[in-house]
């Protein structure tokens, strides 16, 4: 089993679906929308682990794993828009896809259920990332390729950062809520989706970019 | 002049005051209370710069900059944590002094005004890190004189940064929103504050912590 397997097989065993070989193809299609939204994605990652920084101010271990995490994510925003600025790509905000509202909208309004919550969706969104990030990696060109490979290993890394804080701080196992959010995701992939973005669904004939 | 004058002395001559000798007295006399205040301070700059970043979109180098110092905020972040934790001082949130609020108050409403005076006070805040970590450094033991000296260069380049941008960005000359917001913050250190916090002003005898 060759390195990248090895990392990508507790994400794929993770996640309940496979990405649409017709998202692959779309989204080579579509090169420039993929990078720009990869962009926005990074810093969204970034802002999210900050916010649960803002919001868990006593639990020193999320303090310092989102801190870490955060400055990765941004690293990865900045060499996402040095890529871009060599494609002469310009980088603007786009419209958001439904995937990661698709998961928020359920989180619980408690305090702790916030935080385990928010963890969940956080693997999740990071496990897909990293099966993406493989399964278009070897349809790109050498600088790409090589970039999407490097990104494997965090990725993969901050998906079980953000599972072991989930079953860390919930009271009770968390295999059903992680079912629960798991499910809506997989819909949120195989549903027919207008949208086209880093994490959207089955590519209509109606696609926007 | 040694390095440390020379990297203080840019931001000694921006200030329209010294820190007064009663507030090293207070903090020395409070140290746990300017750590934890220290490092709450770390994460809201870098809070502040992905703010920054989230407004101003379109801007590059407001992206690539803040981008990095966000990061650098956050390793500085870490770094007071772990002293905290050295010393078993628990990270608690405090109450806020009213410092940055007497200057965010006036930011102008439109687009340009808000990014503009938000790098002013972004470089004075800055400006001010910088000139109390190297009054109080030469009063504390030698881990932390080490470690608020290194703070210095970093300080001093994102004063220098945000000025740079503040410039960049207004279709005028800054130099009179400049003098407004100096005042203010002149005010702010120069006035009795019931409150001691990293930025705060003249201690009364009635201190809260």
């Amino acid at each position: 089993m060759s390195n990248v397997e090895k990392m990508i097989e507790p994400v794929v065993e993770y996640l309940y679906c496979r990405t649409p070989d017709a998202w692959v193809q779309a989204a080579l299609d579509n090169l420039d929308t993929i990078l720009i939204d990869h962009a926005a994605n990074e810093l969204k990652a970034a802002q999210s682990a900050m916010t649960l920084i803002s919001r868990n101010p006593l639990s020193l271990d999320i303090l310092n794993k989102m801190s870490r995490l955060a400055r990765e994510e941004l690293v990865h925003f900045e060499q996402v828009l040095k890529i871009l600025k060599s494609r002469d790509i310009d980088y603007k905000p786009l419209k958001a896809s439904g995937y990661a509202y698709s998961m928020a909208k359920h989180v619980r309004g408690d305090n702790k259920g916030k935080l385990v919550d928010s963890l969940i969706i956080g693997s999740i969104i990071e496990a897909r990332s990293c099966e993406r990030f493989e399964k278009i990696s070897s349809h790109l060109d050498a600088e790409l390729e090589k970039f999407y490979l490097s990104l494997l290993k965090s990725e993969s890394r901050h998906f079980q950062d953000y599972l072991d804080l989930a079953q860390k701080y919930s009271e009770e196992p968390i295999d059903e809520r992680i079912h629960f959010f798991l499910g809506i995701e997989k819909n949120s992939i195989l549903n027919p989706d207008d949208l086209l973005r880093l994490h959207s669904g089955m590519p209509t004939d109606n696609l926007k970019l």
